[in-house]
């Protein structure tokens, strides 16, 4: 028997020699995605798994054949990592916007009834509401019901009459504005099915890496460069994804946004001056209905956009978004749902009370403040583990490493407090104080520029050596103090301890790589609750498609949004105190 | 003792030598508008007497002294015009645009609550609604909310927000606008005052006298073209009202605008296609609320636009707003209401039913169809009657008549009926035929081009004679037979009889000058609803500013649009055998 460790999902199995890496991922209830049966022609089961000497490679599940020890990165698309037991990752589909096939009669002189009052008929008669009178598309309507012989298709949100039509594709667009990365989806609404997935860079970067920066260059400049950048942004996308479908803009019905506060704002030209001035609260935080061509984005020209409830100035649309991906309102045991992108939220929720707040804990993780810090990109140092004096790591896309991403910098800080080379104040330990086995480490600390360091890779893609620095060790414990302070006070604010909580779910691209052993190691994450974590994905990218998808569910974003009890940090008294206590690293793992 | 004869106001009295104009108007109960109580001051109380050789000339009222018998033209403004059982013409100010001074809470660490929230929550301890959200007004809220000390006042449309300012004046533009002419009332929606009424020439006529050539016009080449110069024209007017009214554009948040319903759709860019095609019905007729600005007009760039709701093809928005004017919902007994201008249309109301029609009667009496016929400006003989063998008319302006308006073509059938010219089939006499005390008009008969013509003066402003033909007098056959059934069948209808209307209220232009008893004497309205006639001036533009003045106004146009019983005399089997019937002049006065 050989063992099979799934690091991602926190899981090791044991199987025969000979197993496929596939049979393993179902043995271990991993529910992996092999449309083809594994007859290794579809190309969906492919998973990375880590050689000998630490350098990672690419196989299909379904061939890959297990005569070792092994482990296996899997990583999920988005839409089969949201498996949860609030969540319903297919909501049955009744999207806001939908279409209705009508039967108008046509007018007589015996019923000289307008127009239009015979079209609202129509629409009743389909079993929709009654639609509100709207000179635009009162203009040029008999040619159209002749047009489609008096049986046109009617495409509605809610009593609102979109576009008379022949027929044709009913799409929508569900994005999530993240400060560093911008999400879209392309969904069919009448199948469900995702047509196309698009990413880009948000170009606003170039303005700031982070929504203070952001803000300030709106509040020094305007608002407008920053809003047009992001919408055009969004509009490439959206070209991009209708071209991979094969699909025309004018049958784009509806965009669905999701993305923080300060993304949110800036998305609709407000200024988000407020949200960077105590006390920090959102122009507006309410759902919004709008039109899509008022903020530039094309598809038909009377498609609505939605944009998602914000929660608080740093709990935004995302969160909103996040909960219900997670099915934060439906939950019956105690979950903590974790969002770490550039901001890091926290919603702790046991489906009756929810309560969210906001950490910086995202620069840490996404690179920004770490000397080596980088995001998840080619030659990224993504892994590694310290074993008997031997430091191994793994680096995207193979050859050699150029930095370090969040993942890889919790496994390495992981794994320095494993081995004795941090103590649990975050302090270096002197060479000659390693422990035995580890002795072979003790060249790889020096000095460099002043600081403690810990040399990584003496070679990097630049030239020089990456290596963690004390000053980098602090970053990554004022991240988790945060982290760890605001799960404690959420935990107080709603009566529970942490051993109450059943399930915690990591969202967002770090979630997605990190390893759950290594969050506890440090303290991220309570230890107890190990066992408890489960990845879900771009979660927030999700909520928003599952709204584009379901009224229902757009419904229960606003109610959770409305309902949600927020804990501002910064004014509350116990923050400081349980910050400065959990700077400390866990004493054991 | 003399006798004063109003004829407009279809009422004669007795006064001592020395009365004063004004005087004899207050026995009559005209209830006449004399601001400067009779000082002489104010010019407020002009009328016109006739003098004894037919010229008409304008007095001051208080000033003027009856030394003789005398008729005098009163037209009252319209505001002092609609004074009848069921309306009430200054409606309680209830205006659905309204203001409402807040007092807004800062945001805190402890409330941190979205500004919109808090701004929400003001609104309503004003007493006012639970407004929507809208990132328009979100953007730069707290820079507002501090300009205006956190004491802003909401401009509020229901639950949307137009504006948050400091304060200042609320103004509102009632417009009615005619195939021929457009009015429009400025008011203040916090004193009811009207601060200015302008008026202007339809520049659509260019495109077509009548409806139905403007709509083969839309047809053949666009509608935008119909829309643009409407638009334009009612931005001028609304410039020349705020000029006159010393207002900035940016306080006028509300314009309500009634119309035929042809009208009515060309403001509105909608096609008019369906309106001259049979069955005649329009696009929509439902009331609408909309951006003003998105119809070019200025004012507030977030003004509200109401448009009032269409009856059918024929019976418009205009229709809708003389019975707000009227109180049609409201009338006890049955009332006949009468809008003439370029088209006709009929209202016949108890109160709980209401049923419409509309006849094209109007070309006659706006002078389209009418050798000399013209409108009711300088050179119109506006009055005529026939004493002993003698015919006195009026001109308007005084001077050499240019042509007939259509209160003196009623005038002249009715003196010609009255004379024997004409039998009461329309037919004229022979000279030789006149009775002994008209033959003195036999020389005025005449075949002129070949028709039998009545010459009214040998010299007109043109150089030639005006006369009357035989096909003058078939036009008006046509035009008052149509009406009359059209008052038959709407009274078939509703299951009453001529003799149950109580009242007939006669609006327009042309209701504002005509003689009751001549309408009456050749037909066009039942001879024994005579002494049941007012008139009421532009209803249609009252109507639409009470509609300003009043949200109840404007639900009871929307709901009494909904609810009157439309009559298409077209298609009606009954129509065209009383149409027949009614061509015939009543055999005697």
């Amino acid at each position: 028997m050989f063992k099979v460790s799934f690091p991602l999902q926190n899981t090791t199995i044991e199987v025969r020699p000979g197993t496929t890496v596939l049979q393993a991922e179902i043995a271990a209830d991993l529910r992996p995605d092999a449309p083809c049966g594994g007859a290794g022609t579809c190309g969906k089961c492919r998973v990375d798994v880590l050689s000998e000497n630490g350098i990672r490679k690419s196989v299909l599940a379904c061939e890959a054949r297990i005569s070792r020890d092994m482990t296996v990165f899997v990583r999920r698309d988005d839409r089969h990592q949201i498996l949860t037991e609030g969540s319903e990752i297919t909501p049955e589909l009744d999207p806001p916007v939908r279409a209705l096939r009508l039967k108008v009669e046509k007018a007589t002189l015996q019923d000289p009834s307008s127009d239009w009052e015979r079209l609202k008929q129509a629409v009743k008669n389909a079993g929709g509401p009654e639609i509100l009178p709207d000179p635009v598309m009162a203009d040029g309507l008999r040619g159209k019901l002749e047009a489609f012989s008096y049986e046109p298709q009617a495409v509605l949100y809610k009593d609102t009459l979109l576009d008379l039509r022949e027929g044709g594709r009913l799409l929508a667009a569900a994005v999530d504005i993240g400060t560093t990365t911008v999400v879209l989806y392309l969904t069919d609404l009448e199948t469900g099915e995702i047509l196309a997935t698009k990413t880009t860079m948000n170009p606003q970067a170039e303005f700031g890496a982070d929504v203070i920066s952001r803000a300030n260059y709106a509040m020094q400049h305007t608002t407008e460069k920053l809003s047009s950048v992001i919408r055009k942004a969004v509009n490439e996308l959206l070209s991009e994804a209708l071209k991979a479908a094969g699909a025309a803009s004018s049958d784009l019905y509806s965009v669905v946004i999701a993305g923080n506060t300060c993304m949110h704002h800036l998305f609709l030209g407000i200024d988000p001056s407020s949200l960077v001035l105590s006390p920090y609260v959102p122009a507006i935080s309410e759902p919004l209905v709008l039109q899509a061509s008022r903020y530039g984005l094309q598809g038909n020209p009377r498609a609505r956009l939605f944009l998602l409830p914000c929660i608080a100035g740093f709990v935004g649309a995302d969160t909103a978004a996040v909960m219900t991906a997670c099915g934060a309102d439906r939950v019956r045991k105690l979950t903590l749902m974790i969002d770490i992108g550039t901001n890091g939220e926290l919603v702790l929720s046991d489906g009756q009370r929810m309560a969210a707040c906001s950490t910086a804990a995202g620069p840490a993780f996404e690179g920004a403040k770490i000397t080596f810090g980088m995001r998840g990109a080619e030659g990224a140092i993504d892994h590694a583990v310290i074993r008997k004096g031997m430091l191994e790591y793994s680096v995207i896309g193979g050859g050699k490493p150029r930095g370090i991403c969040g993942s890889g910098l919790l496994d390495l800080t992981a794994a320095m407090l494993n081995a004795g080379i941090l103590d649990e104040t975050g302090r270096f330990a002197d060479a000659e104080d390693l422990p035995e086995e580890h002795q072979a480490l003790s060249r790889r600390l020096r000095t460099i520029d002043g600081l403690r360091c810990f040399v990584i890779s003496e070679e990097s893609g630049s030239g020089t050596c990456i290596y963690l620095s004390q000053k980098d060790i602090r970053e990554v414990q004022l991240a988790k103090g945060a982290m760890a302070a605001g799960i404690a006070l959420m935990l107080e604010h709603l009566g529970r301890k942490a051993e109450d909580i059943q399930k915690v779910l990591i969202a967002g691209a770090f979630g997605n790589y990190m390893q759950p052993a290594s969050a506890c190691a440090i303290g991220l994450i309570p230890k107890m609750l190990l066992s408890k974590i489960e990845t879900v994905g771009n979660a927030a990218g999700v909520g928003a498609l599952m709204c584009a998808l379901s009224e229902p569910c757009l419904s229960r974003a606003a109610e959770m949004a409305a309902r949600t009890e927020f804990i501002e940090l910064a004014s509350n008294p116990g923050f400081q105190d349980r910050f400065v206590e959990e700077l400390m690293f866990p004493e054991e793992l």
